[in-house]
């Protein structure tokens, strides 16, 4: 059983090189033309993030199966829609780091895309990474009772909420209300997670009612990681916009109640992973959950 | 028949209607929130654009539907595709627009979005055009014998090439080789075209060469269409980069050269229609075909 987080550490780190060589087989070869853009591209990809979106999709698949099916071809199945979700996550993170936006110069202790491929070719990068997330999701044949359009549609949908919260988040100038902080947070992040877990489970036919526990899992972490994220960042003042609160919960809250409120959104995360099939597909999504409480980057 | 332009404007103020109320019908009211986000998409969509990538997408499921549908038919299916490459064409002019890209402050004579919207909101109404795109593609139900998946991967296909296009044409700091420019002009423009011909044939279910006929001529007119854009901005220098000629196929021939290069593209533009059905639905492509050589914007 993934009990402890040393247990969790060590599913991601054997979910990551199928997700790491899945992305590589998809992504166009460094080596072809333009160069430029396929260098950028693949190194905002492969710039060591945790592949957190694509392992949910993928334990949800594991868990939404059908019995008639192995759970490894319900990986296989659920590969495509996972690639396509880090594709997206990833182009989010390119734009979101533009000058024009969060003005970041480094992610995750590396120079941001723009800094070392120059602003254009960021952009752009994201552009081809977006269109990429939409082609690989494409590719997964959808099984019923589903139809055959319908992981682009959660795609798609889910794309337009992040656009949408992140259009919101850069709108605030002074105190936002709390009505318009839950925007921000359920678009531009809960959106993304809840659409990893329902293309999991819909790449693989899961039953109606799985597909629903699974999506309101996934909407209850994305929230919760939401608040984890705005207080890690709190301290922090990002460098061309002064909002050390801003759109983020602590604009409204104190850290303590933050916590408490992330807190309450994990506790209803494991309760519908009760409402899921019983097994040891349940432990990484439960592990997932715990783990947001006490993530620290 | 299509034999003058006036023919030709009539036949595109025709098709104009049914291709803005279904652009209508499928974007975000704008006074859903984020309202901003809404109102950029708009302002872009809705600025006097010629319409010519869904109009090509509406005369190629025409001619290329089997006798046994009826035109009104091929007309409905193929207006997803229509809408699609319009939001697509759309979102790709904000992005090149951007002070990182060409730096160019009106567009049909109207300020760009980022000097209307601001730059951050310009990119992000540009990205949820693109997400939009996708969705509006996936809609559409796809005959045999194309599967299911088909619209979407040609949409990806040509959004790939038209981001390597203008990653290579933005590189350009010197003289270009001829292999280069022909590399740009195929990605940047052509391939856009052509995918506007292929979506209206497969959302029809088109026989094989019909489909291959109208490729060729889809990037035929392409190629053209880029080297008389060459042709209508030689003498404009963009602010922000000093290129009056740069990638343009002027960089390494003359303007009568460039001419006679797009007279040869549309002979074998109308080669092609001369391997379609025969009838009345041939007479647009040809049309507009010509219309490229003459277009005076």
């Amino acid at each position: 059983m993934l009990r402890a987080m040393q247990d969790l550490n060590q599913y991601i780190e054997a979910q990551r090189p199928i997700i790491d060589a899945a992305l590589e087989r998809e992504l166009p070869p460094a080596r072809t033309a333009p160069r430029t853009l396929h260098a950028a591209m693949r190194y905002s990809v492969f710039s060591g993030g945790k592949r957190l979106r694509p392992i949910l999709c993928l334990a949800a698949a594991r868990i939404a199966a059908p019995r008639c099916r192995l759970s490894t071809h319900a990986l296989e199945t659920a590969l495509y829609p996972a690639v396509a979700l880090e594709l997206y996550h990833t182009y989010t993170l390119v734009h979101d780091d533009l000058p024009a936006m969060d003005d970041d110069d480094f992610r995750r202790g590396r120079p941001t895309a723009h800094k070392v491929y120059g602003e254009a070719n960021a952009i752009l990068s994201g552009d081809a990474l977006q269109a990429m997330a939409f082609a690989v999701m494409a590719k997964a044949h959808v099984p019923r009772p589903y139809a055959p359009n319908q992981l682009v549609l959660e795609l798609s949908r889910a794309a337009h909420s992040v656009v949408a919260g992140q259009v919101e988040d850069l709108a605030i100038t002074d105190r936002p209300t709390a009505a318009r902080i839950r925007f921000i947070h359920r678009n531009k992040t809960a959106a993304l997670f809840e659409a990893s877990l329902r293309c999991g489970a819909i790449a693989v036919g899961a039953p109606r009612r799985v597909l629903d526990a699974l999506s309101a899992y996934g909407a209850a972490i994305g929230l919760a990681f939401q608040i984890t994220d705005d207080l890690l960042d709190a301290p922090v003042i990002t460098k061309g916009r002064h909002r050390p609160a801003g759109a983020t919960c602590l604009a409204l809250q104190t850290t303590e109640q933050a916590r408490r409120q992330a807190k309450r959104l994990v506790d209803d995360a494991l309760a519908s992973v009760e409402q899921l099939p019983a097994g040891a597909a349940r432990e990484p999504l439960e592990a997932i959950a715990r783990f947001i409480l006490t993530r620290n980057h």
